[in-house]
């Protein structure tokens, strides 16, 4: 096979820096792979577990079945607290978030509606006020599309002093999904908005009962969809089964699950969600309110906390997403900021969407930090954490977007740490 | 709201034929959607279950919990035989197969397969004989992409005589995931390939311990992985938990599962599985042999057989893939052909992947034949079942890919027929 079978696009667009490493040098590096000894120990070991053969090429396996199931050595789970749980971003692979390991935020639990019953009320300032069943919404022209939804308290531990946690604690309020519905603009078609409508006040159907404004821009009458899709089939109950709205870019919580109430107006409807809590409180006291859009973000997830390295060769994963559109660029560090290289990103890169970046790295066994730092395609790139403390104050609890620390020390021992 | 803020991206770019309609059409047409009435039904209805309140806004919800399970008010399955399972197209939203309910086909069972005990042996002419465990192949550099998997023998009944069967019985042994691994070309340059290896045999660590050849083509190159990953999370059992080969655009069943071995070769090993099965009977008596590639199909998933339509307006909607590329058009016809239109395609249109086309309709209530045909970026246009027999016969079982025709019955049943 020869060098032009292979294609080189693994490896950074940057020249190599002295920690950099091409394909042949990682693979030449990776000491733990040994030639095949004379004697495979393929069929010999005990097996791990009742239902585990010794060797499984010797008894039929299982029969086909309605609805599988992820394998039982698997155990990845969501860190669960009170009222959230979040993604294990050091575990996920590739840019899609299992619909089971889809972070949850709600506030007073997961409600169990019969999608036969649910109504959608759409009224107000329009010409003719309706209410829809879950299946009349399904007879409508139906949109897909990629998009992430980021809970707005995600990365808040960046506020308050590093604390010693994982990628999946500090940013795990994240997950992706293939959403399928209705497009909003299609819904206020059909009930006649008025000119006069420049507000929407969206409501839940959960016991917290939810309620947002949601401005008609011109963005939002554009991807805004009433979805009952995720992922190829229907939402999981914890994302708003059997309908959510969905607001691609804008923090997680005006993303109303269990949707069951449109009310259109010409103003915002001031409701306690957005008074008395969701806003961000700036350094001159006052609080900033309806900060809807989730800003680029990027963050390393392999290596990340509290994980530990072997000297010698690793790919730094990581995603990054706005919610502005597309990333553009994402620049990794290996030595605490004094040089970058980019990363490669993963096609298909979308918008409003993760994106896996990926570089090849061969650690030296000596302390250092890595970091990195996405580009979106409206030419913001994600701050430093003392740049946007700088605007920002340290008042904040929602909205933290500030490049993340890893440190790695010289036992290997990986650490959240501000710099 | 006015027209601009709408975008017409939903409908043809077509001028309409007769039975053709733009939005507002489709919205006026609707009448089964009432305005509301003065006292609003919500909160009235009988609970369906024991676990479902009379109002869910009164009772706080389930907690959060590690790993999500869909709602107990859906029930689509696959559909199961003997030794595969076929994915409900009929009820798929999107481009995304939801892995628990990804086609299955298997020749000895799902073997239970530990992770930490599996080994990958790649051997024959390379230079450098390697047995690998899955954290040292999780160690390379990884890719991630979006491809469809279908079983040769998809669409099989299309040979015979038309049953009335649904869409997802007929057709259901595709599905498209997102697939992480490593590339086959950086695990053949770990163990140092030969020049003279052209071809290599993959083997199963199933009962079954399936072997196939694969040609080492450039396309095979660039192309081929070794996956652990299917959709953010690790390969499901009946996907080859924990390893398998993955060559996108080829049959289902040489994407090797519960991959164990792979020896390099300068000529296909003519294993049982492509001498005694998965050939092609030609007119002429003779075998077509590593019939590889799958070619370009669609099928329409909605309406399709054993549904039941009322007449009115229906969003058509179906899949389109192919082996060589991209889909660039779908052409519907709602008139057994005499009109064709051009579908709308889901975006992003990803290479070898399903691409889901969409085309609003208004069904006037007399019989029809409704039909899909796809091109891909070769140029190449799915044939009708008339002319693809023409060149293979009627002796094969494998790659079927003609144009489906349901035909919608005076009453709006919809039957699998051939025209």
């Amino acid at each position: 096979m020869d060098e032009d079978g292979r294609g080189d696009s693994e490896t950074s667009d940057h020249a190599p820096a002295s920690s950099s490493l091409n394909r042949r040098q990682f693979l030449a590096g990776s000491a733990s792979w040994l030639a095949i000894s004379t004697s495979p120990t393929l069929f010999s070991a005990q097996a791990e577990g009742p239902n585990e053969p010794i060797d499984p090429t010797r008894v039929p396996g299982a029969s086909p079945g309605p609805y599988g199931e992820r394998s039982s050595f698997e155990k990845q789970t969501r860190l669960v607290a009170s009222a959230s749980s979040t993604t294990p971003l050091q575990d996920l692979q590739g840019i899609m978030t299992p619909s089971a390991l889809h972070f949850e935020r709600h506030h007073n639990g997961v409600p169990a509606i019969s999608p036969s019953r649910h109504r959608l009320l759409v009224h107000g300032l329009v010409g003719r006020p309706m209410m829809f069943t879950v299946e009349e919404l399904k007879r409508f022209p139906s949109v897909s599309r990629f998009a992430f939804i980021e809970c707005s308290g995600n990365s808040r531990d960046g506020w308050d002093e590093a604390q010693d946690l994982t990628v999946q604690h500090l940013h795990g309020l994240t997950s992706t999904s293939e959403w399928t519905g209705i497009k909003l603009s299609t819904l206020l078609e059909a009930v006649e908005i008025s000119r006069e409508a420049t507000w929407m006040l969206a409501e839940g159907g959960d016991a917290a009962a939810l309620t947002r404004s949601v401005p008609l821009t011109d963005e939002v009458l554009n991807e805004a969809m009433v979805c009952y899709g995720q992922n190829g089939e229907a939402l999981r109950p914890e994302q708003g089964y059997p309908l959510r709205l969905l607001l691609p870019g804008f923090e997680g919580n005006i993303n109303v699950k269990w949707l069951r109430r449109l009310k259109l107006g010409s103003a915002p409807f001031m409701t306690r969600w957005e008074t008395a809590t969701y806003t961000d409180l700036m350094p001159d006291g006052k609080a900033y309110q309806f900060s809807l859009v989730m800003e680029a973000k990027s963050v390393i997830t392999k290596p990340s906390g509290q994980q530990q390295l072997r000297p010698g060769f690793h790919e730094i994963q990581g995603l990054a997403w706005s919610g502005r559109g597309y990333i553009t660029a994402v620049d990794v560090t290996v030595d605490a900021g004094r040089t970058w290289q980019a990363a490669r990103l993963q096609e298909p890169v979308l918008p409003k969407c993760h994106t896996r970046f990926r570089l090849p790295w061969r650690w030296d066994g000596q302390e250092t930090i890595i970091q990195s730092r996405c580009t979106d395609d409206t030419g913001y790139r994600q701050p430093t954490r003392e740049s946007l403390i700088k605007v920002r104050g340290i008042h904040s609890s929602y909205h933290y977007n500030g490049i993340q620390s890893w440190k790695i020390e010289r036992n290997g021992i990986v650490k959240n740490v501000h710099i």
